[in-house]
């Protein structure tokens, strides 16, 4: 049986700062990451949650990633926004351009953020549903290592390239989606290892490209993307347009750069950012009610919208004020403290 | 056995102005909508070449389309073009809309075109490839009749809605992809249902929500999206994008307003377009070196790029000057000269 340890939303915070400002992080990044991992976990999104603190340590103390770079805002174009995030975590680098990218958005109708150098250990999600919070509409991509093999392949080219979106919902909660392009997450192949189970058919094949439902010969081949050559397709748009377009990696180049630490991918990301209001003119709020209808007739048939789950799951932790983690990961966390 | 007529490019091109000519349309529709068919045949695309000419003639021949109606141009932001097809085909508008949305993706970085009011005929990769040929990436979608159910659904409530992306590779073809976020095309039921074969699992379901193998059930349930949730959270995001951020219709307003006369889809189109010089400023050349690497790993490998097949065909056509159509089609289209 697994023991807990129940703390109430202050204390997470104050964990997570504490922990990341003394293993080196500059106040910047120590608290954007906390915002991070604290929306993780209030979202009971574990894997992204408080557990993250020490996937961050760790890099941190091993060098792999500047636990104090200073974000560098270019304004490259009226409609783009580049971001050098000089090999430090995203969130800060996201902070620092953001205000632009609205700016431009609002402006524009339609703006994009380029973050170049940096790495991810967070979802996409928040990212956009911050966006949407602001009113504007967003997407978001990211390439990763190049685990995942190409539609009709024998070997590992592209990312798990997740995307997101985020809708605003005036009076609701964004509607938001972020999955990555892979099959299963990676995390998924080991979870199977692990527990000694067979993999689902259609999501991985070996190092010689055939098919297999072993964890072990999956991870020395390669995973495939979800929905075949579509969601293949997808892939490679998302290798180009948050890779080579950006001036950034692609997957294969992050994961040479890698040379087998397996750290976590050092990559570009590419926002963009959809003034609704500019875009809908007068008819704005007509345009926001007809969007409602749809999300209406899928909830109606019993269909989910994508991140319903983490939203009723917000709700539980906002009304109870607390969080839950498994003890042993508590004590994980506090070991960190030097 | 089927008789075939073979045609010259020319006589082709001149067959598709003639027959649109000489049933109303007007001379900017019929070179816009015979060079769309043009290229579809020359690709060897055949459900979207000369074929289409059939499908042409009769929506205008039943005023389901206005062939002489004029796109007006409306220059909404600085990054967003308008386009106004007032109920004619989509080919025309996007050619009057194209030039400000160049001059605005190259000024910019980024920007969008949203065509309003069109009917489509066509596929989105022509219209994405012409873009790429000008040096631009870009990524286009539209909402067509609520035929697809979505994830966790029981009735059909979001589009076929086909996203479609190009990017440009110096010296030769451009990297296209055009889906359709549903499992499988609408007339694939229904050819399914013609040959009396099952259809393959987990493309439909039945007017109870139940999965179905039987043509006739889906077409009076619904059709399923390609890649489960994931490919569901797409086709919404398709809806929302191509549909009330730019005021126009979602696919169950299309299909309200179509009254059950199975006409072509009217819909809105969003088309974003990318400067890749501009994004990628010094490191362009290199960019566009770095993106002919990860094409060549996807071929090297033995895997095909997304369009291969479609390039293949239009070299064999470009070789012989001809295009082959079934004798009976093209009796079908001499039938349509008033």
């Amino acid at each position: 049986m697994t023991e807990n340890k129940t703390l109430t939303l202050d204390e997470a915070m104050t964990l997570a700062l504490t922990v990341l400002t003394a293993n080196g992080f500059s106040e910047g990044h120590a608290r954007s990451i906390a915002r991070t991992v604290y929306a993780g976990q209030r979202d009971e999104c574990h894997s992204h949650g408080l557990y993250r603190l020490l996937m961050c340590v760790a890099t941190v103390r091993a060098n792999l990633v500047d636990g104090a770079a200073v974000p560098e805002v270019v304004d490259q174009a009226p409609g783009v926004v580049r971001v050098d995030a000089k090999r430090g975590f995203s969130p800060l680098a996201l902070e620092a351009g953001r205000p632009l990218l609205i700016e431009k958005a609002r402006k524009s109708g339609i703006a994009a953020m380029a973050i170049n150098n940096c790495f991810h250990f967070s979802a996409l999600w928040p990212e956009v549903e911050d966006f949407a919070n602001d009113g504007l509409a967003a997407m978001a991509m990211n390439p990763s290592h190049s685990w995942v093999a190409p539609a009709g392949g024998t070997r590992g080219t592209l990312g798990t390239n997740p995307i997101a979106f985020a809708w605003p919902r005036p009076g609701k909660h964004p509607f938001v989606f972020d999955f990555a392009t892979s099959a299963v997450a990676r995390g998924e192949i080991e979870l199977h290892r692990r527990a000694g189970k067979p993999l689902p058919e259609g999501v991985a094949i070996d190092a010689d490209g055939k098919p297999t439902a072993d964890p072990a010969a999956a991870m020395a081949g390669a995973m495939l993307t979800f929905g075949g050559h579509k969601g293949s397709a997808l892939s490679i748009m998302i290798e180009l347009l948050a890779g080579p377009l950006i001036s950034d990696l692609t997957s294969m180049e992050s994961q040479e750069i890698d040379k087998g630490a397996n750290a976590t991918p050092l990559h570009g990301e590419l926002i963009i950012a959809f003034d609704t209001k500019l875009f809908g003119g007068n008819n704005s709020a007509d345009n926001a009610a007809r969007a409602e209808k749809l999300f209406d007739a899928i909830v109606d048939q019993g269909a989910r919208l994508p991140s319903q789950r983490r939203y009723e799951a917000r709700e539980r932790t906002m009304a109870s004020g607390t969080v839950t983690i498994p003890a042993k990961l508590y004590e994980d966390i506090l070991a960190l403290m030097p």
